[in-house]
């Protein structure tokens, strides 16, 4: 599938869109092309449409902490976004968001919300050394998996992609054996990140087991994304990290910076290795 | 106040405990000691006496993966605990864990409990190069604020601290300017760590905020732990890592080793930064 331009500049507004129904209840339709695989949805992607549901009814516009425990896989289709609301002030306020699908729910959200500013930071860490966007891997194009099938991933459709080279020794069969993972990532179409998209972003890149060699998905268990700055437009850089890699569990750590260079977000993860 | 080695070996989990009462409600009585400031209880103390409950009817024993956030500051005394279980599996288990005082919640957690193993890790981070605990800054003992008071923290009873001199440069009037934090950390009495108390020692180092100048305590908003092995008795090494100070927020990444330099616990808290 490829997304026309024209379109693409609103088609995550649409996809992580929250609406009110007649009886006050918020629901969304999930979209089922942004997936990791067959019905499989990307955590990253649900959890910007519980931020969503968190920034509706709050007195500040942007989600700075989210955690999501991912109790059991989402698939396409309407969900329901139970919120409740909890203390809320002049510079923060909280909320517990509960995705459910006929099924029940999938996915506990603990979110606050603020309103960040444009102002310069005190201190903020610099980002890595990477190439340029045109340099690096772009999403399947330039990956060779030893005449393996490429896996399918509806999301790379939505996020672009470009995989720092001395990162994805796995891409052309030689896993560098250090979980760490780069790369360049924009909404496809130019649509330029917010908060929401950040969300996103946070759970966007491979598993960094794949550099172990450790092909397959790693289902996320758990994940905390705090979002620190407003994006500004352009490509984000982002760097995935695990810590240690043990009994069958995996840890994600992500910083994501703006084409400026600033830090604009974090994020860990537990998931369980691949299988 | 100075803690009886006797006593002091069980005082942690005096301190953590949960009980259930006649009519089937989790509470807890929590104790005055454990605070950052008056009547100011510390956020690592609580989110232990959360994981404990969260464990009460679990089929896992270990707190692995924890998300707190933090609606309002939690005083001493008589708390209940609200847990709502979720899915449930062999490999593990969620709930969601609301403490409550008199006035309402106050801490709200997302758990997920599972059973740690003695496997050796595939990859885990080892640990930075640090003198020994003789070595180090004791509680109070060695610090001096050039005159000023320093602050009576009742979790130093309990905690026993060694701050890494390189990075203490604050508690000699000398801050570093570097938001890096290390030391040794132990429970008084020698009682052997377990998940429950690498919880506590998740946000148990001064703010980082401290190594830039800014003294004053820095409130949690929302704290994530991960848990990753069981740490094997004697000191803990903590270090703590701030990537951004800016527009009043201010992050806390923690790893902790434990005393064989296996990397048993990680955190990340957005904080307020001090006023």
């Amino acid at each position: 599938m490829n997304v026309p331009q024209s379109d693409a500049t609103t088609h995550f507004d649409a996809a992580t869109a929250v609406a009110r129904t007649e009886t006050g209840d918020l629901v969304a339709e999930l979209d089922g092309g942004w997936n990791v695989g067959p019905g499989i949805l990307n955590g990253g992607y649900l959890l910007a449409v519980a931020a969503r549901a968190a920034a509706v009814d709050s007195p500040h516009p942007h989600p700075v902490a989210l955690s999501a425990s991912y109790l059991r896989a989402t698939g396409p289709g309407r969900v329901s976004l139970a919120v409740t609301r909890g203390p809320s002030g002049r510079t923060l306020a909280h909320s517990h968001v509960v995705l459910s699908d006929a099924g029940g729910p999938t996915l506990s959200v603990q979110a606050t919300t603020a309103t960040l500013g444009d102002t310069p930071p005190d201190y903020a860490l610099a980002p890595p050394a990477i190439v340029p966007p045109e340099e690096c891997l772009a999403n399947h194009a330039d990956i060779d998996l030893g005449g393996n099938p490429v896996p399918t991933v509806g999301l790379r459709d939505f996020v672009e992609t470009r995989l720092d080279p001395t990162t994805a020794g796995w891409a052309v069969g030689r896993p560098s054996g250090e979980p760490v993972m780069r790369g360049w990532v924009r909404l496809t179409g130019g649509r330029p990140a917010d908060p929401f998209a950040l969300a996103l972003f946070a759970d966007v890149l491979p598993p960094t087991s794949w550099a172990l060699g450790l092909m397959g998905w790693a289902p996320t268990v758990q994940l905390q994304v705090l979002v620190r700055a407003l994006p500004a437009p352009g490509w984000c850089l982002v760097e995935a990290r695990a810590s240690e890699v043990a009994g069958g569990w995996l840890d994600e750590d992500y910083r994501i910076w703006d084409s400026t260079g600033r830090l604009v977000a974090q994020s860990r993860q537990l998931a369980r290795t691949p299988r």
